[in-house]
């Protein structure tokens, strides 16, 4: 489905939706060119004139700070000009049709559009409808997708792993609701892991979860048991009051990560978190700030990881940083 | 009135706040400017250092997301660096006078403010009233002018139909309440073409419009016959429920803009509108979208002609790009 | 308390939190570094590319365009890149901790925290627990400390007095709530003045005040005798319902500045106002735009002032302009 329209007929990166339809080769060549500019935070400067003229808008459909300000940093330390719109608040206010918002600003020569929205699917729409010079990435687009999360994850695991093939990963907490959960299951796959499991109360496992290519599994005790990597979710307070679950306290006794569960995992399994954590709900503080914890490595690795995605797909694949 | 504030003594532009007390040489001149901006959208780096060094203040003292970009654009195409003020969202809010804030601007030495403001006649006041070193753009004021709009259009004009003698242009919509048409038809005599209608219920058109140099009228089928150009003004729905107008269906019934109406008008004519477009209310989507129409075309045009403005205002009259 | 958090072992200036310890050699420092920016405003280009690839982090738990404005132009001209993040709209609102928002940030490898908080030693804490190659600047610490602007306004004297040594300087409105007071009086006394008078009614002085090494004086004819500075502090208008104060008429009475009570002071004494003034509140019309007011100089001088400490914390000891 999204293949055709996320890659040109030779093959190369244009839009950057999902990692539906991306093989090991093109995730790799990801992983290799966000490489390069991994090195580059520690330099006295930290940019590169890759991106220099071009305009970059971030579109953001649904408030998210975090996110916005990861491809924000991106983009500046690739010297393109950010142009930051906030349509919750403004634009469409006035009535105006998403697809006319995008004709207008395509007429305006920007470059790129980095999307957030509430809707799954939002990027993709406009990726099949906006003009051909224009790379759009997604930024989480409703339950669907989140794919520069988990490709900021790959990166991670393989910084620490060397090799995806024979390692067995858990991913642990609300799957049903998990845009990141879903995305990070095709990578995983797609590059080539021995084992995903996904560990949640059955309220939170979506239905024929199978078919992704997972083990489901309810008990921490079992589903951690010689787990390489163990990536936690984060728990929605919001859906807290609702028949999904419990209480706080209880979700924690039976699904929170902490000292003593990850005990079960191999000893130099490591423990990760898109964040924002909820300390004390899905996590142990003890367990987020201890020597296998690598959630702070993702967020460093997440500039890197959108920089080679955006080089990627603007056409300017990983010059020489 | 306002001559004598927007030149110099020499009669270049210093500000740019109407096109009132500008005349055809002068215009024409901002139109020349532009065209040498409007290739480089095309450019692999869409910059030129023209304005490096110099801080372009949004001062908008009403949100429009849709301008404020348009600004932005043209001021980083001009390497300038831009410092965007919602006053709506802040700063006054601890009771500064208007007068104040401009004070406090300037002393931080920048080099222009972009004014948007609720009240007719705010960017007047304030370029009469800040230091010498500083150009005001007027980005719409109330229901006074909405200057730059007027030039994009004008452009847009040019680029088609080649000169403005001899033409039959034909604005149609809220007149009464549209700072975009008093500034277009200002603009359209200043430059000498043959004939401006401007088509409206008679509840939407200003009393003595005829003074401004137009031919009112209250019949499309009269009003579009053999035109040249056709310029639509968006509806404000805000109006709708007012004594000015009947329905939204009944309005597009008599004013908007169909295919069949379209045919009354020369058949190369072109259809305008400064957007945002309301489909179906102003103007059908098969004419927004339609061979004729050049809305988009004047949305890029928009960044062109704001660069050149900005760089005649600034004293650097549009060196080799 | 403050010393080792915000000096290097060998004495140099790591972050900028507080006046408090930092000696009058140091102060110097900045104030002759700051000179070296003063003039740049003048220059065609305002730009120095010291902080190249840099990025400077607006952390504003507390809103204020104005003080954020200033900082942010400070930054540019120094050509970093400015990340603004307003906290009180957005991150912290998915209940992260403070601590988390700081480690999430580090990890993007930004250089620098610019903080505003409601709470006093916010920025404190802030300096405490960031990594090491990150340098913090407090923007106003609830009632603790205002430093830049203090710094600001000893540059501000400086420019008109020469030297500090023998100057009589009043403090005027109230000092009890306003963190501008508090730093202003450290950085007087550490630059050697000789006289730091604080007027004020009881009310609105803190209790031990003379242990701050200043002389508390309640009446203005008696206070302004003989004095080289005048600073008038701004007046919350949200105390004025409480019990601190009787009316804005009846303070401006008493403690408002006039141009018969400026005549007590020197003829040359300068008058000066963190902004935004109350006209007719604290200060009249007639002083505030008077020829001893310096009040604009004040706000030019905040943008020098601020490039000085980012470049001086930065490790970029004021390289050649």
């Amino acid at each position: 489905m999204s293949l055709p329209l996320q890659l040109t007929k030779s093959g190369q990166l244009k839009h950057f939706l999902s990692i539906d339809g991306l093989d090991q080769a093109l995730l790799t060549e990801i992983l290799d060119t966000a490489e390069s500019f991994a090195g580059m935070s520690e330099h006295q400067v930290k940019k590169v004139p890759l991106l220099r003229g071009k305009t970059i808008v971030n579109l953001f459909f649904e408030n998210s700070t975090r996110t916005r300000t990861t491809f924000e940093l991106a983009a500046t330390r690739l010297s393109a000009d950010v142009l930051n719109i906030n349509i919750a608040t403004s634009a469409t206010s006035k009535g105006e049709s998403l697809l006319d918002t995008i004709r207008n600003l395509e007429a305006m020569h920007v470059d790129m559009f980095v999307v957030r929205h509430a809707i799954s699917g939002a990027a993709h729409f406009i990726a099949q409808h906006t003009a051909p010079h224009i790379s759009v990435i997604n930024a989480g687009d409703g339950q669907h997708a989140h794919p520069t999360q988990a490709m900021l994850d790959m990166f991670t695991i393989r910084q620490h792993k060397k090799q995806f093939a024979g390692l067995k990963v858990a991913i642990v907490g609300d799957i049903l609701h998990s845009r990141v959960a879903r995305s990070q299951i095709r990578a995983l796959n797609a590059l080539g892991v021995a084992e995903v499991r996904v560990i949640a109360p059955k309220t939170l496992l979506p239905a024929y979860v199978e078919s992704m290519g997972v083990i489901p599994l309810h008990d921490m005790h079992e589903g951690l048991r010689d787990v390489d990597v163990i990536i936690m979710l984060r728990l929605q307070k919001e859906r807290m009051n609702s028949a999904f679950l419990p209480s706080e306290g209880e979700f924690f006794r039976c699904y929170g990560l902490t000292e003593a569960k990850l005990k079960l995992a191999k000893p130099d399994a490591i423990v990760m978190h898109p964040g924002p954590i909820n300390r004390g709900v899905e996590i142990a503080s003890s367990v987020a700030d201890g020597p296998q914890s690598v959630i702070l490595q993702q967020v460093s690795n997440g500039i890197a990881v959108r920089m080679a995605i955006m080089t990627m797909t603007m056409g300017s694949h990983g010059a020489s940083v």
